[in-house]
């Protein structure tokens, strides 16, 4: 049995979302066919990787992470996720991949973000410009932008008083999504919606919706007459296709089929 | 740490519906004081419960389910639960309760069964007469019927025709929430309103939602004047009283707050 391990905890609610959507892009009649999966949620043990990055805390949520990674390994996981966009910044992913090196661990750690650049480039041939709404965080560290441009796209960020609005509309503790999520905020959903259509302006071409909490606020494939893609589903098919291939929804199935701009 | 466990894959849904639910029933202003819950989705090892009461294999659930349990137990869990109504009857639940005595195990298993009858008896003492909402195997075997008897309810059951109605909009294969649950059709749903009507008539004050299936179609709190207790949401509570109480959301914020029947 080839199990699938997520670190959850990061936050709460992202763990279930990347369950589900490995649920939702699996292949499966009935309860037996679905995947083996293991969520462990530990968020108590997990030091804020914002406050880590931004260098107001000294614990680096590398360690607990490792050690949760470790705990999947023993239950039998052979392939990994974090779903947590911020987790994938240099100073924090870096050391997770190290740590497991150098506990000999043979887990399959998969980069969401790398996942999502790959997933553009060898789906949607002619995107060029890719748009990238996330938190601050993820913005100053250029997370995404990098990645992309590394796989040959052109990474378009937000400017700055427009990425302030974002963030808020995650961040902010009266309607941000982290404080009312069940349901979002029109004025946070508004937010997010005004920044998608200053990235449209600025020439992206689609939008990787690179935060987890964004994913609940705009639950859908296109808006703006742009394609969405959303990280979190794209690291569940990553997740299935390196454990069960022949399990994996076809894309035309996924949610992810824009025909329009494929150009298929 | 104590750490939640939670048997999943029993069906895969049910599994990511309990863990919702910890959240939601959470007080936790951020993701750091969330809790500690470890899901372990593995359907494939679990033979069809229902297939094993009506005696179409041979394969008793229990033993995969003490094996997951024991698993649960080694990554640290003190208290677990099982969300799929079905797996309580005797035959399969009282043999996870035996195995784990005979294991030696000192988790604690929560009845989702008993717990759903004591927390209607302890909040809602105004109620006598309960109907139940389930599958035609839940119903045959009196699952609830008896456990509703043994503290001092009066259990209403369908008559076998909405029985059959209420089974088929579980288990159709063409509309049913089994095969058809994002969204549920409309079909299902209507049969299911017509089973709490019929519930109604027959004398019920109340309604359990005694199937995690039917708790998707009907994510309500009162539905035809009547209250709805949905037990995926009630073996939550349980389970982060017996490990968290201080964290566990006060009734009144819970949704299970009927006060025109409470008499509070």
């Amino acid at each position: 049995m080839k199990l699938i391990g997520i670190v959850g905890g990061v936050g709460p609610f992202a763990g279930l979302d990347l369950t589900t959507k490995i649920f939702t892009q699996t292949l499966a009649g009935r309860d037996q066919e679905h995947l083996p999966v293991a969520l462990l949620s530990f968020p108590g043990r997990i030091a804020d990787r914002t406050e880590y990055l931004l260098g107001r805390v000294q614990d680096n949520p590398a360690s607990a992470v490792t050690e949760i990674i470790l705990q999947l390994e023993k239950l039998g996981a052979t392939v990994v996720g974090i779903p947590c966009n911020t987790m994938h910044a240099d100073p924090i992913f870096g050391v997770i991949e190290q740590n497991l090196q150098e506990q000999g661990s043979s887990i399959r750690l998969l980069n969401m973000i790398s996942e999502v650049a790959s997933f553009i480039v060898t789906e949607f041939q002619g995107l060029e410009k890719i748009g990238i709404l996330s938190t601050t965080g993820t913005w100053e560290k250029e997370i995404y932008g990098r990645v992309l441009e590394g796989n040959g796209l052109i990474p378009v960020s937000p400017l700055q008083d427009a990425q302030q609005q974002i963030h808020a509309a995650i961040y902010d503790g009266s309607y941000g999504i982290k404080a009312r999520s069940h349901p979002v905020t029109q004025r946070a959903r508004n937010q997010l919606v005004r920044g998608l259509r200053h990235l449209k302006d600025r020439g992206a071409q689609a939008i990787v919706l690179g935060c987890t909490e964004i994913s609940y606020a705009l639950p859908y494939h296109m808006l703006e007459d742009l394609p969405l893609f959303d990280a979190t589903a794209i690291l569940a098919r990553s997740l299935i296709a390196q454990s069960y291939p022949e399990k994996l929804k076809p894309l035309k199935e996924s949610g992810f089929d824009f025909n329009s701009i494929s150009g298929r």
